[in-house]
């Protein structure tokens, strides 16, 4: 119902999306499903990947930021899986009114993301290509779940992001056209 | 001297990136490095791309637009090459100063960049994140090019942009700290 698709290319080193990750595995109606485990080799199957799509009532994105962007396994996702006549173009509505979620994290506190710091920017700025991609394949645009600084992050601080991820996520499952 | 970084996964079947490719390889001082030709294994080899960053003045990245960002291989790049210790961080100083040119093309019409059409956005909203990878690595940020709904152009339309593309890299070779 709800597919979490993953891309974390060091997901054992991984500090916050390891801690997300384990909270939201396990939510009834989730199916993780890890790129970087699926495809070490980059070969994406384009035909299971819209099979699992267009099978998901929610799509969750989530990734660590890198460069201010995705990581490049999920970008080659986004331009293999999402094709013309099936995400966009003439016949392509497998994905319309579904739903997405994305979720990621930062390595910046969110007071390096303001004009003049080291991030240059509102970490906002940069959501605009992940909103744009979801519109453009006629999804309905969830809030994002954006943590920052994760990996410096007391515990229990992580702990309650990921507490709020959990729930978020059986919200949507119990709640489909929550937004 | 310029180091041309392009990310094209179907440069053969590209018009309008072709087109400026022509334009460009043969400017004196300018180095075409092909990464998908290079690395059609998405298999970099990060020392050899940071010797290379290292001998440029000049840094030109140059891709179409994918999904309003860049094609894989190109943010497998960003990622694997622009290190911690090299690129940023301490003692990573190897880019500071270098100019950084912008070059992308896109599926659409300036019209469909703007709010209420398909795009949702004026297309400079999907620009900070390239901005901001260069000026974080201390690199100077220039006007980027970028020509929209290339590959439907009319080909003297695309010939002038490729002229222009041709002399905007040719006034970076002689007036190095042109902006």
């Amino acid at each position: 119902m709800i597919l979490l698709v993953y891309a974390h290319p060091h997901h054992g080193r991984s500090i916050a999306n390891r801690a997300l990750i384990s909270a939201a595995r396990d939510v009834d109606g989730v199916t993780l499903h890890p790129l970087y485990d699926r495809y070490p080799d980059f070969s994406i199957d384009v035909a299971e990947e819209q099979r699992r799509l267009a099978a998901a009532r929610v799509i969750v994105w989530q990734h660590p930021t890198f460069w201010y962007g995705t990581p490049a396994l999920l970008q080659l996702w986004l331009e293999t899986v999402l094709t013309r006549g099936f995400a966009y173009g003439e016949g392509g509505t497998a994905l319309r009114c579904k739903q997405v979620l994305w979720v990621t994290t930062t390595g910046g506190t969110p007071a390096q993301y303001v004009h003049g710091a080291v991030h240059g920017r509102p970490f906002g700025d940069f959501a605009p290509r992940m909103e744009q991609t979801a519109r453009f394949c006629g999804m309905h645009w969830l809030d994002p779940f954006v943590v920052h600084a994760a990996h410096k992050m007391p515990a229990d601080e992580l702990a309650r992001f990921a507490s709020a991820y959990r729930a978020r996520l059986q919200d949507l499952v119990s709640a489909p056209q929550s937004t």
